[in-house]
């Protein structure tokens, strides 16, 4: 069922887990991305920064790598909430953890350029969430990933910092 | 042939070429990683920064794959000149750009630690050169890495800034 996206899953993410270097809103150092789920696909815009260089001119694969990482496990924390039937942000949190992460670079990335992604779930199972992710600059395809997500140990959401 | 490695692999990379975020000499906001080849494997050490988080306490999974990204397309690198029965920095340059880069992620990694990388070159076709890493934290595996890299087309070395 297609949602209204008012906020980004990770303004929902458990103060104690949100320090994520990529998504975290706490990490006042990190990318800070924002992934928005509308109840089938999630989007995340992202302008590399002039320093994200691969050779010049063009975007560093491993910030391409963290976006997918982070968009995934974000998409997986908004596709959890809606297959709970629950509101995104409800207790218990949903909060993803990355097992497996696979990027294939189809072309060079421009820098200067809005990255867009998009993410949809290809399964749910138990405590797994697979997503797929692609991203694109002005409409061309330039990298796709899978995701394979994991639901966090509870121990780890009840970490302090 | 195991070969005492004095310079690390990115020491060679073409000015043109040396400004990755990941591994490049010339990046200044870059993570700027060594990756030492012996003519067997190649390692590299990199001490996360304090921000550098996933969770607290933990190393944030993008710069994992980055890391293991660099090091492979640098190991790669370093592998062409051996397999070419050339020494590193001779003409005309050896210099990989990643297809494919996986990452399987065995257990959280702890921020407060070096991370060792090693590599090893599993298979050399052509101008593709498939590279497998591991990365480990106090001597314990926390994530292993396959990446698939080429070498960079002439045009895209040839570039200027």
């Amino acid at each position: 069922m297609k949602e209204e996206p008012s906020h980004p899953i990770q303004d929902f993410y458990p103060e104690n887990v949100a320090h994520c270097y990529g998504c975290g809103r706490l990490n006042e150092h990190g990318l800070q991305i924002k992934s928005y789920w509308d109840g089938v696909e999630s989007v995340c815009t992202y302008r590399p920064r002039p320093y994200h260089t691969a050779i010049p001119g063009y975007v560093y694969g491993g910030l391409i790598a963290s976006l997918i990482d982070c968009h995934g496990t974000g998409t997986a924390a908004a596709a959890a909430y809606s297959h709970a039937g629950r509101a995104p942000g409800s207790e218990p949190p949903f909060r993803f953890v990355t097992g497996n992460l696979n990027v294939r670079y189809h072309r060079p990335t421009p820098l200067d350029a809005d990255l867009d992604l998009r993410a949809t779930v290809r399964e749910i199972k138990g405590r797994r969430i697979t997503v797929e992710v692609t991203l694109s600059a002005r409409g061309t395809v330039c990298a796709t990933g899978e995701v394979i997500c994991f639901e966090m140990p509870e121990e780890m959401l009840a970490e302090s910092p």
